[in-house]
């Protein structure tokens, strides 16, 4: 391998159109324990722009590289590794900084892609497919015949969830902003998409649940659309926060929450990895390995661009109504 | 008995100055299973109040008389009742129309008042001793040691929390609207006392826990009160919402949420009522009246009204500022 290789950089925070570079930086060498990955794909998921612009809840060091997730090849292998071979394909747990060409990670920390999931759903497993997860089987324990109501339904996370409902025979109502989106979020598998949000869509969502309102619902929205979402939760219903799209906060009807004994949570993965033991975490990513390698989560891929082409991409996933995910190549 | 006797109604939602009568209605007869009482107190809640404003989780048909508690005596018996004898002493609960000389209640919805606890006490043991000890040992299981932070610290419910949390080793912050306040409050035992809301109130708490937040607190105020409280939450800590004084919707920033882990949740005493086993809400009860006998619990009184006075006793109940619960008498 060189002795240097490429990576995406940012000394300040700020927009990424203006604070993201593409450049070369040393090789990195993997220390005791430590794996060397050649980066194969990685998603632009709406944390690492928001780590970029320095509104995430954790901040690297500056200069730094983004991104939180990805897959990679083992290219080399530190001292006393003996888990995982040169030329395993992994994706790595809890790595800052995969918007480079090669990036050492702890053996311990890499996850083994079996060889039905493609690179393009590996690179994406964190932060969509398991946080999907996580949230609708631990945050919410969803069960058959349940309605679950959701905000960004078209984000890649918002389609995985419509297939992990599908799959087990949760009842979705999908909050979105544009009309034009009904018709394919109902081809993948949406049982009520409501556009729009205040009373209007309060109300629709209530006329749909026989006026009882959703005992379930995830938000990635904040502001008037977590509202409404809030607002239309069942007695003792509960809305998970997972993002926070719109940077407004949410405007909270409390006297609701207390006739009705509601409660609005936040959710954030890191927190999860944190606070979860080990062993649950690896059954968890292996179960959803596992949902991916069958077919029932597939997540979506809008575009490719290479790690050269970040402005692009960053400008491409943040553009409104894309069908999939925008990840970075090369 | 005469055959009339004296009652608060009023016909129409809106301010209660201008909706309230007092008058003579018809003495209720008691039904089978139901005794008469003779009410003794009741106190001016603010849920009376924004009932007769008809923004209530429940709200009665009309014509109707407030009150949602009190105490009286029982007068006489329905046919078939033989668990309390004429002459006692009874709260009676869910019984809506208290604001009357006399009510008719169920004899299994009547507790028998202790010796040991006086009439203003028994009359305000629901909505406020009741809420407060069910908020903190059944909502957010307050142990030794934790911070709990509450606004409206100066409130009847307030003071009850400053009781009981000092019985418990708790500490407690309060949060208040006028530095007048703040000797009252040390004195009855408040730990800190943070006056305000908004940015600076959110660092003060901060300071106070050495960075960490609360754990837990409990929110009667909503608006921006409420919010400075979520914002005050410690990763995984608590606010219940379980009133919302200020009528403004809380502006919650679901980003801190999200990465703090933090919950909101709503409280309302009528559905722990409703979905409480009988068995615990009698013991839970008990309890409550065994901490009014023992002193540990002392509602406060400010003033005392007769029922024909309601208006200023609705009046008085609305200034900010008081140091006890208004009550309605004769």
């Amino acid at each position: 391998m060189s002795d240097s290789s490429r990576a995406v950089r940012f000394s300040a925070f700020g927009e990424p159109a203006d604070v993201l570079t593409i450049g070369d930086v040393p090789t990195p060498s993997p220390g005791p324990g430590e794996v060397l990955l050649r980066m194969r794909a990685r998603p632009v998921n709406p944390s690492d722009l928001s780590m970029v612009r320095g509104r995430y809840g954790q901040l690297p060091e500056l200069p730094a590289t983004p991104g939180l997730e990805g897959v990679g090849e083992v290219e080399a292998l530190g001292e006393g590794v003996t888990t995982v071979p040169v030329g395993a394909r992994v994706v790595p747990l809890g790595v800052a900084g995969t918007w480079a060409e090669r990036v050492c990670a702890p053996a311990a920390a890499v996850v083994p892609v079996p060889d039905g999931v493609g690179d393009e759903a590996a690179a994406q497993l964190v932060v969509n497919p398991l946080s999907a997860w996580v949230l609708l089987t631990e945050e919410l324990d969803v069960q058959p015949g349940d309605w679950l109501a959701q905000s960004a339904a078209g984000s890649t996370l918002g389609r995985v969830v419509l297939q992990i409902a599908r799959a087990r025979g949760v009842r979705t109502i999908n909050l979105v902003r544009r009309a034009g989106q009904v018709e394919e979020l109902r081809a993948l598998g949406a049982d009520e998409v409501v556009v729009g949000d205040g009373e209007a869509a309060v109300a629709r969502i209530r006329e749909i649940t026989g006026g009882e309102g959703v005992a379930k619902a995830i938000d990635a929205v904040g502001g008037a659309v977590g509202a409404t979402l809030a607002a239309s939760l069942a007695p003792r219903g509960t809305l998970i926060a997972y993002g926070r799209l719109s940077q407004e906060a949410m405007p909270l009807d409390t006297g609701l929450q207390i006739f009705r004994g509601t409660t609005v949570r936040g959710f954030w993965l890191t927190r999860w990895f944190q606070e979860s033991p080990p062993e649950h975490v690896a059954a968890t990513i292996a179960t959803v390995l596992g949902r991916i390698a069958d077919g029932a989560i597939d997540p979506p891929v809008e575009a490719r661009y290479d790690l050269a082409d970040v402005s692009a991409a960053v400008a491409h996933a943040e553009r409104p109504g894309r069908s999939g995910k925008v990840l970075l190549t090369g």
